[in-house]
């Protein structure tokens, strides 16, 4: 897409703090960090939301997370633990429109999650 | 897992408000909600975190992830928006050691995400 940041990031067009990438998925650091540790995760094709994941595209998930886990060792945030969050939508104050999910942890996360 | 609460679930040996499930997956209501829809999808095989996903087991996410998108509609969500949120480990505060994806929505979700 043109004009999504995230793929402009992906194209390197935009430039962001890479901490992991393979041929399905990129990750990088938030720009407005909300923890110690705070990373995006993305898929590489665009896809602007949860809902709007095709059957075709199911199979982005298992790169997502598996991306996710890698992190969160680099990170040496697993051992203390770390939230994943997916924001879908309005009422959940999505930022971009290409789906990504956020890696936090180095920091105690309360509850409810927002 | 004999001892684990939401495996006594999937079993029906301990009672829940199931709003969706199929052969991989079972979706029941947060018996403390945080927010008007609070829905946990979790895999039927046990899986204590996201840290414990093992290759063979990480196409779950898909199937985790299809009955969100599934419930998301039911709930008419959809439109309005949604968090998805996934806590591992002790600083994200896992309350029940079987991977559970959280749902929420019907409310404005505020940032940081705990």
């Amino acid at each position: 897409m043109v004009d999504c940041l995230f793929c402009q990031i992906v194209q390197r067009k935009i430039p962001a703090t890479v901490v992991f990438e393979n041929e399905h998925v990129l990750a990088f650091r938030d720009m407005h960090p909300q923890a110690p540790v705070h990373v995006l995760v993305i898929p590489k094709p665009h896809v602007s939301s949860v809902s709007e994941m095709t059957p075709e595209k199911m199979g982005l998930w298992e790169k997502i997370y598996q991306a996710a886990q890698q992190i969160a060792k680099q990170e040496q945030i697993d051992g203390s633990g770390f939230r994943l969050v997916v924001n879908n939508g309005p009422n959940a104050g999505q930022a971009v429109a290409h789906l990504h999910l956020h890696v936090l942890g180095g920091r105690r996360l309360t509850w409810p999650p927002g």
